[in-house]
């Protein structure tokens, strides 16, 4: 599709905004970091091993039933550090605020942002707050950026699967995603869907004192764990095979997708992480995840393996197989 | 003044956001490092000594005679890193576009990212788009991220202003904000303004290769000059006298603020530092920013004084003076 114009699905981290990002972004900036596009940043700087990463957060509504805003701000970037294997230490804050947003709001947001860092174990040493004429921005946008240390003998990357890794999920799929969608459409359920937003570094943590051999890390937030799987599979040029019935999902969530007819697979998660693990370490690493109460629904959902490079597929229930293709598009703006 | 809405002034950089950031963020990311409140944080790790700052640009229009939205997140940041005494290393990029962007504008702007970067000696090493509907942020705004190193014999702060210091600025004042200004009026002059974006970072190099006996750096932007100055005073506990004669201004632009009302003083600049220097090394340190494209016009417009602490007051061309204060709100939304 040819366009002159930038479309939602430019921003979607589906086919569209890989386009945007490798035919105009990586040509200007060109540099070996940025293209290892990881989900942060990793350099090395006088011996020691960084990771940085950067993420802007619109969604809308701005508070919703498990989160808001900020500490979604906050856990976005405390994980995306985590997902290269650092400990993150220091985030910076940037607010632009739309004039005559009520002060009480920004005060909750706030609260949240301090009490998640708190959780996270991270401090916010610097910030921005530009406040735009009424119109020029919807209510709040939060930029946070953070730094965090790799421990030398921990290594991980979206290129580092490799063939018989097993991938495990941290928990529920989708919660996120469906939350956000329904808050939206004014919808209520029987049982109450709630944000899974959540600071993963701690879990990360414990996963890697049971066993460095990590290959991979990823938190499948925009796009969901469709996505993410398949951005692995291309950057590590092997084919994935997921589980239908191994994926863990709410009955809540299920329901909610069917009605409103999502793909569960493709909605964002904001407290989950993919890890990719030598088969012989996987259930340590497993325990290790499930010992955390972030972790403690756990589940091995599929493996590397040879067949398909560069792509995933599915094992379905009902024992066929379908091919889970990146989107090329957008399924739901600010849904972070 | 009691209000119960986000005012443009809370994002002014004058009094009333001083106010939010003391009252509201500084309890709740309760750290000394924040608390500093230098242009960007300064923090030590395992025996380095690190910059990293933040900022997000909402100026409009986004192209401007000068520049535009880009090149100045890039400038913008490498000259806050650098005002820490720092050399800035890495940069990220958060960018938020609205639905409907044309990608040509968008490529422009990337291009002059990529230059200013280049220019800077600076590399973008990670990023993030979000596109969100129409109506939902004006145009593009753009947030920029970065981290520098301190060598170990640099130590500025804002605090660090001493008695006896002369105070450098290093260039015309005003050029950037009232350029903004013209442009959304849509006024033309004789001689075309112009804005002064650019980097600081290699002058400041060359400042710091002349003598180190530099106490403070700071770039007046938003709020200008004069805000600059007022914060300078009250974290260092000082008073500061400076010459209107002095103070280089173009006639253009002093034409422009005159015909429009606006003083100069409280004017961003996007491309000068100030700096206060020991009275002894403040010669050496002229000569070094004059020997710099971006320095050229440095000039001498002041000094540290035991009169009126906490205060800014100026010698007046006929000899009178009159207090610099802090304005309370925002001049200009939308300025950088």
């Amino acid at each position: 599709m040819k366009t002159d114009k930038i479309l939602l699905d430019h921003g979607s981290g589906g086919k569209i905004s890989h386009r945007l990002l490798k035919d105009m972004m990586l040509p200007i900036f060109d540099n070996p970091i940025l293209a290892e596009l990881n989900d942060g940043a990793i350099f090395d700087l006088r011996g020691m091993r960084f990771a940085f990463s950067t993420d802007s957060y619109t969604v809308d509504p701005i508070f919703f039933p498990g989160g808001n805003i900020g500490d979604l701000a906050i856990n976005g970037t405390v994980n995306d550090i985590a997902m290269c294997g650092a400990t993150p230490i220091y985030l910076s804050v940037g607010l632009i605020i739309e004039e005559g947003f009520p002060i009480t709001d920004l005060g909750k947001i706030l609260n949240e942002m301090g009490k998640a860092a708190q959780k996270a174990g991270v401090t916010v040493i610097t910030g921005d707050t530009k406040v735009v004429p009424k119109g020029a921005v919807d209510k709040i946008f939060i930029n946070t950026s953070g730094i965090g240390l790799i421990p030398q003998d921990i290594n991980v990357a979206s290129h580092h699967a490799r063939l018989g890794d097993k991938i495990i999920l941290s928990g529920t799929m989708a919660d996120h995603g469906i939350t956000i969608v329904t808050q939206r459409e004014g919808l209520s359920f029987e049982t109450p869907l709630s944000s899974d937003t959540a600071p993963l570094n701690h879990m990360v943590k414990e996963m890697f004192s049971a066993s460095n051999d990590i290959h991979v890390l990823r938190d499948p937030t925009r796009g969901g764990v469709g996505t993410a799987l398949n951005e692995i599979a291309e950057q590590s040029e092997v084919g994935i095979k997921i589980y239908e019935e191994n994926i863990p999902l709410t009955s809540a969530v299920a329901a909610a997708c069917e009605l409103l007819g999502f793909d569960p697979l493709y909605l964002a998660n904001e407290g989950k992480l993919l890890a990719f693990v030598t088969y012989e370490q996987s259930e340590v690493v497993l325990a290790a995840m499930r010992a955390n109460p972030y972790g403690n629904a756990a589940t091995i959902i599929g493996e590397v393996v040879d067949e398909y490079p560069g792509k995933v597929f599915m094992q379905t229930r009902i024992g066929g197989r379908r091919i889970v293709d990146m989107l090329a598009g957008e399924q739901l703006p600010r849904i972070c």
